[in-house]
């Protein structure tokens, strides 16, 4: 934010100050806040946190697992409380976390479980068969929770909004260059 | 927004439009505007919008499909553009709308495919098992899009955080409750 | 322990005191205590109950959810800490309950998860791929539950290791019976 | 076609053009036209290409994305229109591309998904499940792709029938071949 | 064929018997048989037929059976050997029937297995994993394989062309006219 | 049959050839006749004559495919229709070879499909699904199908009845030895 | 064996007696011999029965659990030591039973296994996936299961050689006549 | 039991001998049995006594088969009939041996089968689908089975429950300890 020109930001605080009204607000950023079940998911997490990167969305990394160490997952969500936070739940075999989270927080939850070769895959039946009142959202693609958790920051967020809509022009034109050079194979 | 002050919404306005920085906004409601791929998915859909609306959250019903009529799809995507909007679709079978609604806007999907009996439900991974570049996001609770849509909209928009909030309380209640009473069976 | 002379026990309980020895113990009955994470499991709990008392295994039913009411779920752990009891754990769908229960305590924890037709049942795979440190042990049936507490509290105290021989023997009696009956059908 | 006489062709063109019936064709050799959802498939592609080859079936390569590049999909679909072709859809994960393709051409569409070991290749269900309307058909394998559109084509070209008689002895003749020298083993 | 005028008829017929080219034809209608492996087929094969019927395309039912009357499934195929036609193959449990027929014709074979719920529709598999050199092609959708015979058919018979375009464009107005009913649903 | 006497054969010989009863035979040893699909599966089809030869059953290898020469797989019925044999089929991927041998012979089938890494091994279905009036009997295990073998041409073979009895000594022998080596184990 | 000729009966039992060759023998009939694994499968059992009857096969039924009462399998494993018995063992969840028999018998074994809904039939593979040494034969089907035993005991005893091909025939009359039929709907 | 005082015991012995109430014992701290069905299990079985060791469970090895030695596992169950143990019961593919021992006899039975890639582990079904009567419990992870044994003798064992829950307390160190380097990572 160190762009922001200091006295429009300054006449906004007061003003925000001084009304009582909930709907007026300064967009805030925000970010994605990556918690996993176990360090075991690390180098799973660093490929989400690499298209969150590209996408400029800010990200912390957390660990801590509901089965575990519930009330440090707890603890994790407190901290982010009064912020503008996107929980990342990563937790292989059974995921518990991401329904967990989801019932403890009122911030969006992506559930982004790895992938399993034992009993191919069926892990995210876990993921996926959440209990009532639950809303944690399944993505099994890292890429996919980054751009995901960008889209949602992006609602009031214009800066992100484009580097959402950059990324998706990319991968099109990507497309269109394939079919330029495959077309003429034979 | 009928509540809100006049001048201090003025004052905001001007300031707004004063300056040339895109993080000043007032904060939006937003919707959900559900999109259908087939008429017989109306009574699903309407499971969405009951949640929908004990959480506050506005939203509207289109029917199109990705298969079909693609272009009407991307026509529904026009006429959201410069809205607040979150997408939740609905496509039983091979759910091809989901990522495509995706792919052709930077707004947040939420996937919420029907559950099919035949073949035991095995259509969850056309939601789950998106190309590169997709971030639609997947649950099969029809009340669990309606949650994570109004989370998503709660982030900047405090009355649905409240909303939220006490939907989860509801719920903890209930278990609480269920455990005074069955506690003394035997 | 009504039938117990009070002298024998009055002696055991001086002795008892005397020594420091933590492996001289008057062999306490136990109990199993039945968790379910819903009221709507109570069914299902139910005929884990009635298997319970053929075998006079004693019981107790709490209602909680390691999602939505963990803390709950700690305090009926906190409840039983100084108790000799097993916990079956009951809860449909992504079974976080069961592992969490077993990670949070050093009681024996059978996970009894129901039958749900939706996706063929595949929810059992929740409660077999808990994470590292996990002991929960798994049970589809209901009778099957009850008989492994009864096994288990039937260590040290006899009484419920003759419940199980009988019940065994009686099963084993049925089928002898049936082989009686079927082996002149033509 | 270099084979064919100018005078009697021309003298068939001649007729069909003054003749009104739609009946009263050339027929045409036609070809298969092959869209891959990715450059990924491309090599799979080339495994399809191979027995066309072979069984002397004409084709070309084209890249477009149902979920990405919906627009260019349908240029694709334009291209070919006035042409007698099939198409053969290549598409991993989640297949929209082929009852996208399905649903705006009256050619017929042969859906040819590359198998992937994740999830032990279920992605074949979003091929299958396709949604009312649609006539895509599915084969798995790269050489049946090949040998289903060859004999579409030869139903009206009797030189492409003739190839597909011919591998199809040639096949059989490799059965027999192999049982000779098999018979006779210890 | 009866709206055909006779001269031209009759001159092309003159022609094609001249030319020795065999890519001079005059475009035959053809038509769909449907192949079903067991009587209890039927009205599984009604339903495909109800389809055809709407899109004008002819079809004759057969019986038989690749496991038990082999030699009749031959006889069938040799029937409608000079014939323009596409097999619909219709074979529940393990389908050999569709392999078969397309390892001893080169007409096009469009498996179409019913539905079974035992093993939640698992027979589907024995449809799609067919041996080296078949081009056998599945579709689970009775109306599918009728729109892709139609399509087929419709290569070089434009009547049927139109057919098809009529019945996707009618599926089409389906769509938009339930979006414009249910779009203003609450 | 080289050790036994010429005169009491020839004697029982005269008596078979004046009785008139079916039911007076010189047992025979029998074979078993291994009818693969394809080449590919030899090195499968030797493990099953490995273990046939440990126990001394003779055997024949025969290569033909149901979808592709079912002339041949009925030639190879017919060579052996006066002989006493059991057919050991194996076909990969859609077994269709096992059904269609049972239904055209009196000879009992045993299926003994070779497992494929695709798709998990689902092809074993299309073993098991046969259609009504079908006896062919499945085993996914080479030795299994050799065992089975066995047993069956025991029935009226003492000497292979002595091999089978003395194979499955032999193997818990092994588990005995395992046990007394094991048990030691710290 | 009523209608066997005493003198002849007699001098083959003298000349088996004095020569000391086992393949001397005179052809038994036999019969099956029907394990359940508990009274529940009886009706399925009948299933199998009826098939028997209709290709006069005789057999028995005897109820036993290889869990439960092991002892008293090995009894029927002796009661039937020195008969020709074909076993058909069937037993639904996890089938210990088909393989406990084929273990401790050098008699066939036909594993009949019923079908469960409850996991969409996977009960199936507890009767595939046998142990090393084991050679139990498995058939989904009950009808199946009396074909086999037919075929196996019809090896050497030719009037059931009869009632398989008759039952064959049969079959394929049905579906010629049903073909008849057919193929003149519309 | 060294460290214990003679006088004490000798004192306990002699009231428990003269009491005739079978709640007056001796803690004995039990012992987990393991038993596999084959020697290629051995590997599978040192991994979960690694972990009894770490947790001070005492252990011996025992191999029998359900299938195919039953009386060496009635055995085994005889010659612990008397003292305090837990069956730890691992048998690869079809798992006859857990229900098996859990019938015969009245300890608690945790049966721990392998996995195997072949049929992406669908095998442990056949230790979940007990038939009615028995109460063997499943655990898929080796260190599980190890943390039930030792919790299940705990529940009477001062020293093992201090086992355990060290146990539980160093695993959640272990993820507190990752979160401190972990979210400090970019």
């Amino acid at each position: 934010m160190g762009a922001k020109s200091h006295s429009v930001f300054g006449a906004l605080k007061i003003l925000l100050a001084t009304c009582q009204y909930p709907l007026c607000v300064v967009a805030m950023k925000g970010k994605a806040v990556i918690i996993m079940g176990s360090e075991r998911d690390l180098e799973f997490c660093r490929e989400i946190a690499k298209t969150l990167k590209t996408l400029t969305v800010d990200y912390e990394f957390r660990v801590a697992s509901a089965h575990k160490t519930p009330q440090k997952v707890l603890e994790v969500l407190s901290e982010f409380e009064a912020q503008k936070v996107i929980y990342i739940t990563v937790a292989g075999r059974s995921n518990a976390l991401s329904a967990f989270v989801d019932a403890n927080t009122s911030k969006p939850v992506i559930a982004c479980p790895p992938y399993s070769e034992k009993f191919a895959g069926l892990d995210v039946y876990s993921s996926l068969r959440v209990p009532s009142g639950i809303g944690s959202l399944v993505t099994i693609e890292a890429e996919g929770a980054a751009i995901a958790a960008a889209k949602i920051l992006a609602l009031e967020y214009k800066p992100l909004e484009k580097a959402v809509k950059d990324y998706q022009t990319e991968k099109k034109k990507d497309i269109e260059k394939a079919n330029e050079t495959i077309k003429n194979m034979k």
